[in-house]
Parts: structure tokens; C-alpha cells; sequence
């Protein structure tokens, strides 16, 4: 059997899969990125998972590549740059050593184009020319395809939209230091960072006055809204206020027919999907109101970046044959 | 001789001319559009001023066609729609109007898309895959290309940048109602505004305090700061500012090789230039340092717009020779 290795390097977990030529995951596993600070011992430890993965096949497998999602990824280097949400410091040649343990096919890209190149292959985006994968994890990332193809940069960097100033002048610092930027406002973190400041604002009773920032998840913060917590709805109404001027303004950019969410935000479902569509619709400018789709990624929601991942090899094959 | 009729459509003025195939245009006139407030009049101007050109050729003339670049242009319709800067309202179907009168192929886009395929056939781009065209007129547009391709987006009305909010809240309102919009102070007409602006926050003596907001013009706000008007002086350093910032959003989007500025805003020279370097550099996340360059056109300036506007048909021509 054919499969593809696709492995997503996350902030919080690292993600690694077997992915058929359908875009189906058919084994996974999961372990915590922080728990390897150390680069050489953190790649066996991903080594060492795809060989337990594989062993799970009964039948002789074909391994034609490995592809890699990570932030900050330079698809043109194969490195992984200052990433803010991510232990590893400085310039990180992941994709040479990696190969060194595993002579395989390998490509890495921005974890959000992987995403992007998974909708096109095998999601919601097929056909689509022109559109935006967002992912809202840890951080905030954006794949942008416009033309049919991804929109890469001159260096492998683009998308890095989290990191868009917002604000002119003193907003909320990002893991990178931009004042304002996007991605302290709009992702898991963000969201976090948002109960406090409304906790600060608002005298409101709420569950969070007795939850301590590190003990704080997204999940709760659905609950909480769920069970009507004042703090939380604002919260909500807030994070998508300003995530949906950010769309709108991507819109004046390359003018997606879509725009794809996926990432731990997602699962707050219509706390944030509600208020998302009606500040988007807000902000936008008239010549594109009515034509701009939020849409939620077609890939299965806890492999979604694994098959994006390993879209970066499949597609290859899928343009051969 | 085989030419092709560029025109190009600004708040201001309306530009023609003939240009040959190195780019060159080598006969051009212009007349201000405003003049013009009734559409079939306006294109029935337009075909006599091309016939007045055509007749200073002394020899037999090969029309291979009309590109025309236009403010919110959309390319897949042919049409002008909402332009803010422009006197026809709502949605203009231009290039089949133009089209009945002149039964040439021909080709209409986004002013700013026109100037980036220009730069891209003509002038400084020659090479360049990744690069964004930025016109500072009346209004602000930006034509960006990213793998080699210019970004049109879904509906073809990519490129809006002078429309996205830069402010969150309570920012200078553009002509299409934006508020915070870069355009509102970035252009011509930005600049302007912001004349108005420093006068009411400083009370520096200046020339402008006996000017009225409808006599200013964008030259002579550099005459005042070459000759030490501050508040000259701050405006084209707030300008700057603002601009700056903006390139560095742009640059996380699509990571350009290089932004290419035309328009009035560009003769201001040093007075913009300068300030805009030290900004654009302050901004952007340091993996995009030192590695995107803001440079002018390597269009002649006088015709930047008409042969950029041309470039939409010879550009099919340097594809087939």
C-alpha cells in the first residue's frame, strides 16, 4: 500500500500520520513538543513513532515521502526560523537532519499552507483557485493559494499574518514582539488573553476569576459561554470583532473565494462562527460583500494537519497521475 | 508599425498614448476627466484624442490593441464598480462601451495590477516573481504578483489595499466610507489631509496656514519641506509612518522581493523615501529584514500608467514571441 508520513509540528503537540492517497489517516499518535526540548532527541522521538505506526500494518507499505507542516517554516530552505510558539530558537536545519535518520522524500512548509494544500487536495477547496486556510491553534497562521497556487514569497515566508499590526500604535505584543500583531488577539492564546482583559474591564462574576491563566483551555471557555458567562460571551464577541476585520482586510488583499478555519478555535462552533460572520460582513467593502465564504476545513477535524502535511507529497503524485 | 493604445483612467487625470514594444511610449496626450461627467461623452473624448495621435505617424499604423487601467477596475467583467475617485457611480460597463466604438481587442484592469505587470514586462521587475506595485495618485492602489502571476482574486478586485482599516476604531474615513482606511493617508489627497491635521495639532508657523485644502497641491508640500516648513516636515513623516507599517503587513502576506512606488507621492522624493526606509525596516518581523527592497519605477515617470495599462495586451505578444 501506498502512504504518505505527513507530521505536524505544533506549539503544544506534535502530530504524526500515515495518510492514503484518498486523504485519509489511517494511524496516528500524538506527544507533547515541549516535553523534547533537545532537536536531535526530539527527531528520534518522531522516528521512532512513525516505526511504531507502521507496524501496525499487517502488509508490505510504500512509503513515498514525508511531508512537514511547522510555523515559521521555510519551505525554500527547509528550516524552521524564530518560531515563537516553538522551544527550538534561532534557525533550525529540521528538514537535513531529519533526512539524515530517514532517507526518504521530505518537504516542510508553514504549517497553515500545508493546511491550505490539504483543502485543495482533499478538503472543501477542490476546484477553487483562489482562497485562505487559517489555522487557529497556538498561533495564528494563514496558507494563501491564489492562482490555483500557493503563494509562497520570495523566501518561503509568506502568510505569516498573525504577526500584522493591527492596531497603529500600542496593542498586545506577540510571542515575536509585534506590538498589536493579530495573533495576540486571534488564536487559543489570544482568546486566553482575552478573558483576563475582560476580567480586567468588566465586574462580572465569572468561572475564570477562580482559573489561573496557565490552567485556563479552550474548551472551558466554550463551556462557559455555553452556560451564558458574561466574560466568556464578550470574550467571544471581541476575538471575532477583530478577527473579522482581519478577513476583511485579507480580502482587499487577494480576494479568496473562501476562507478555510481550522485549529483549536474552531471548536468553540458558533461562539465565534456567529459574531465572525456578522463583523466580516461589517467590514467588508462593497464590492465584495456577498461573495466571500467562512467555511470549516473538509478534512477530518483531528487529522487535519496531518493531511495537509502530507499533501505536500501527495501532491505531486496527484499532478502525475 | 505595430502599437498599442494604453489608457489609463485616474481620479485626476485621463491618460493615452501609443506604445511600442520595448515599452516606450512614443506619442501621448492627457486631459482631466472631470471634465467629462457623462460616460459616452467621456469615451467619444477618449477615441478622438487616440485618432489626433494616430495621425501624427507619418507611416501605416498596426493597432494591436487597447489596455486600459482603471480605480476598482474588475478584469473578469470589464467594468468599473463603486470607483470612490472617479465621477461615473455604481457599476460602469466601460470595456463594452469602449469596445463598440473601437472594435480592437482590449483589455481593462485595476490601475495598480496594470502598473505591476508594466514593471514586470518593462521596467524594474524584468525577472521578478514575487513583488507588489504600489500607485500613490489621488488614491492608493497596489497590484501584487506572486509566483510570477498577478493576483486577481475570485471576482478580479484584488488588490484593495487602500481600503483596509489600519486603525481599529475611530480613523480618517476614505472616499468609500472606510474608516481608518490606508488610503485616507496614504496619497495625494492622504497627504493633504494631513497637511490639515498637523496645522490643528501644532501651531508651528507655516506657509500652508494661507492656503486653502482645495489649493494645495502635492508639490508644494515638498517645495515647503525642502525649504524647512515643519509641518510640512511632519506630515511627510507621519506619511511615512503610516506607509511603513503598512509595506511590513503587506510583506507578512505575500513576502515580496520588492514593492515598486509611482504615482505623485513618489516626486516627493527623499521627503517620503527617507522616513519610509527607517519605518518599513522598524516593522517588519525580523525574519523579512534586509531582504525587501522599496524601490521606484523603471518606467519613464511621465508615462508609467499608459504603458502599464499597454502591458495588458503586449503582454500576450512577449508570451507568443
Amino acid at each position: 500500500m501506498d502512504l504518505v508520513i505527513g507530521i505536524d509540528i505544533g506549539g503544544t503537540k506534535t502530530k504524526v500520520g500515515l495518510v492514503n492517497k484518498d486523504g485519509h489517516c489511517l494511524e496516528k499518535a500524538f506527544f507533547r513538543t515541549k516535553e523534547h526540548p533537545e532537536l536531535d532527541e526530539y527527531l528520534k522521538k518522531i522516528v521512532e513513532t512513525i516505526e511504531v505506526l507502521k507496524s501496525k500494518f499487517p502488509e508490505e507499505l510504500n512509503i513515498l515521502g514525508c511531508g512537514i507542516g511547522a510555523p515559521n517554516a521555510s519551505s525554500k530552505y527547509g528550516t524552521i526560523v524564530n518560531a515563537s510558539n516553538l522551544v527550538w530558537k534561532g534557525t533550525v536545519p529540521i528538514l537535513e537532519k531529519l533526512n539524515k535518520l530517514m532517507p526518504i522524500p521530505m518537504r516542510i512548509m508553514n504549517d497553515a499552507s500545508a493546511a491550505a494544500l490539504g483543502e485543495m487536495l482533499f478538503g472543501n477547496a477542490k476546484g477553487m483557485k483562489d482562497f485562505i486556510a487559517i489555522t487557529l491553534g497556538t498561533g495564528f497562521g494563514a496558507g494563501i493559494v491564489a492562482n490555483g497556487k500557493l503563494v509562497e514569497g520570495y523566501d518561503g515566508f509568506a502568510g505569516e499574518l498573525g504577526h500584522i499590526d493591527m492596531t497603529i500604535g500600542d496593542g498586545r505584543q506577540t510571542g515575536l514582539g509585534v506590538k498589536g500583531g493579530l495573533e495576540a488577539y486571534v488564536s487559543a492564546t489570544g482568546l486566553k488573553r482575552t478573558i483576563l482583559f475582560m476580567m480586567s474591564k468588566y465586574m462580572d462574576e465569572s468561572r475564570f476569576r477562580d482559573i489561573a491563566y496557565n490552567d485556563l483551555h479552550g474548551e472551558d471557555i466554550t463551556k462557559a459561554a455555553a452556560e451564558g458567562d458574561t466574560i466568556a460571551l464578550k470574550a467571544f464577541d471581541f476575538t471575532a470583532s477583530i478577527l473579522g476585520m482581519a478577513l476583511a482586510n485579507f480580502t482587499a488583499f487577494s480576494q479568496p473565494e473562501a476562507f478555510f478555519l481550522t485549529g483549536g478555535l474552531v471548536n468553540s462552533g458558533k461562539w465565534i462562527f456567529e459574531p465572525l460572520q456578522k463583523y466580516f460582513e461589517q467590514n467588508l467593502l462593497e464590492v465584495y460583500k456577498n461573495k466571500v465564504k467562512i467555511l470549516r476545513s473538509g478534512l477530518a477535524p483531528k487529522t487535519t494537519a496531518i493531511c495537509g502535511a502530507a499533501s505536500l507529497i501527495w501532491e505531486n503524485y496527484h499532478l502525475e497521475h
